[in-house]
């Protein structure tokens, strides 16, 4: 059986940095990929990325292709189209499938560096509007979707801060959610009940997403409650008016979740699902690691966050298994 | 008096990524230097920087460039030449001092961002040798060393590193101690007391550097105790015997300190230093934060650490903001 010193579990910015920092080490090291390339989240990122001190770059594609071109040239072991079929931290191996062939591998050290992943509506049309490539930022598309019409689904941050952004740029917005309760922070939540131009539908779930080139109109289910709050009282909808809403455009703001089904029950997660680590990424086991967006709350994710975590397990590792 | 919102401390990689980070969110925010450049110990840096995910660059002062032009191109607000003299955590004042001009500024969030220095041996001739840039590193200079006679100055890991890296190189490899305890790991040392090439000297203080264009010998004074360690017998050095030693190179590898003399007795310091932390970086006083090398021991500081931090803080300082 294959055998590796540090076992990488996912290819975004985080694992990128962590087998780059293990090869500067010396640390024998293997990085594994579900899909085709290596970028992760990275593929995600429409807008211009200005926040990775020293290298600004077009989008999240190019960032991309620098932190690959990297971690090639740094000759980093890595395999893409490998899906890690199911981590056994008894024996220390998990099980990998590529191109219909199983094998195992075992570690001394596992890192997961699996991401966190957008939440989905999980409705008829969604994943077909996802592959046409009708995915927007609020903040950077505000000029394709000038004078259209854009529904917004969530209640959280960003769904608020995606709506507020639209507001000046869109038609007509409407912001969509599934319950009468936010998650996003009071002053978002004030400023978009006082505008205007924004409709907020509460206790209203996206049912389809129909279009056949691109979004034409959403179906709803409301639960027929009116929003009645005392303090957004000049905000109730009958939802129940509604059943086929005609946009142009749907911005699913459902928030992420981290990727951690491989390793659910076999080290401690937090009641949001992360990760629980320590100050150099330990997870309750000490043989598995944890780094980037399966351990960091989505408020303090970033791609500088997660180039860091990578070299602080790397140093950590490397002195675990002194190199 | 003049306010800001967020006020750094330190133009490093974790000062200038903390203030690129708040230009991305929209916070208020000035970053004092007290050198007449941004960059930090970046200066100190003269070989290939390899792990940085994304950026390679040929040296420290390179990947500087890089960092400030990307720092000046946000439009970030900062000060060289500016000395912070005082905090004053009470009043959340600091006073500062540009060009014999003394002024003062609120701040509503402190971030200290003043990294750690080289610790020095304090001799004759040092500073000397220093400004004449002969400061080596022990991997990257091993063929300018070649054939010579080095000292390296020492008992941690980084002085048992560069004994090892060198002892191919150099003609003869003095490793010299004024204690006989070693804080290097037992690995490190144990390699270096079988290396026949490598002379250990301990209990043994160097006093003096001397040279004029180049460094040409160094003063010891020994405590004249043997190094009777029974493991390590077969070196035996009566220390007593060297009062000049002729050397062509001298490397100092006594570690670093954490730059913290300004926040003393404000907040908490572990026993190495460090300015403690929370996994937001805020110390013991809630509107002072810190990142970097300050708060970071050196087994885990990286440019990439630094900047990840920098990232950190601001996302929490702008949520504490409320921005």
């Amino acid at each position: 059986m294959r055998h590796v010193d540090v076992l990488i579990i996912g290819g975004g910015p985080a694992g990128i940095s962590a087998a780059i920092w293990c090869k500067r080490l010396g640390i024998d090291c293997l990085l594994l990929e579900e899909q085709s390339q290596l970028g992760g989240q990275l593929f995600n990122i429409f807008n211009e990325i200005i926040d990775y001190p020293g290298m600004r770059t077009k989008n999240g594609i190019e960032m991309q292709r620098e932190m690959v071109k990297h971690f090639v040239e740094m000759d980093c072991l890595y395999e893409v189209n490998t899906k890690v079929l199911f981590i056994d931290e008894r024996s220390k191996t998990v099980k990998v499938k590529k191109q219909a062939k199983e094998q195992e591998i075992c570690y001394t050290y596992l890192i997961l560096a699996t991401g966190s992943s957008q939440r989905k509506l999980g409705v008829p049309g969604e994943q077909q509007m996802i592959d046409r490539g009708e995915v927007y930022s609020a903040s950077a598309d505000g000029e394709r979707l000038k004078g259209k019409t854009v529904a917004i689904i969530g209640g959280g941050d960003r769904a608020f801060e995606g709506a507020h952004l639209l507001s000046s740029k869109a038609r007509e917005v409407y912001l969509i959610h599934r319950s009468t309760r936010f998650k996003a922070r009071e002053q978002y939540v004030e400023r978009i009940i006082s505008n205007p131009c924004i409709k907020v539908m509460t206790d209203t779930e996206v049912t389809a997403i129909h279009g056949d080139r691109h979004v034409t109109s959403i179906d709803l289910e409301s639960k027929n409650k009116e929003y009645k709050n005392k303090e957004y009282k000049n905000k109730e909808y009958k939802n129940k008016e509604y059943k086929n809403l005609l946009v142009d455009a749907v911005l699913i703001r459902l928030g992420v979740a981290p990727n951690v089904d491989l390793i659910k029950g076999k080290v401690a997660t937090a009641q949001n699902g992360l990760i629980v680590t320590d100050d150099v990424h330990q997870s309750s086991n000490p043989f598995i690691y944890a780094i980037g967006d399966s351990c960091t709350t989505p408020l303090f994710s970033s791609i500088s966050s997660s180039a860091g975590q990578g070299a602080i397990v790397a140093k950590q590792l490397s002195s675990m298994l002194n190199i």
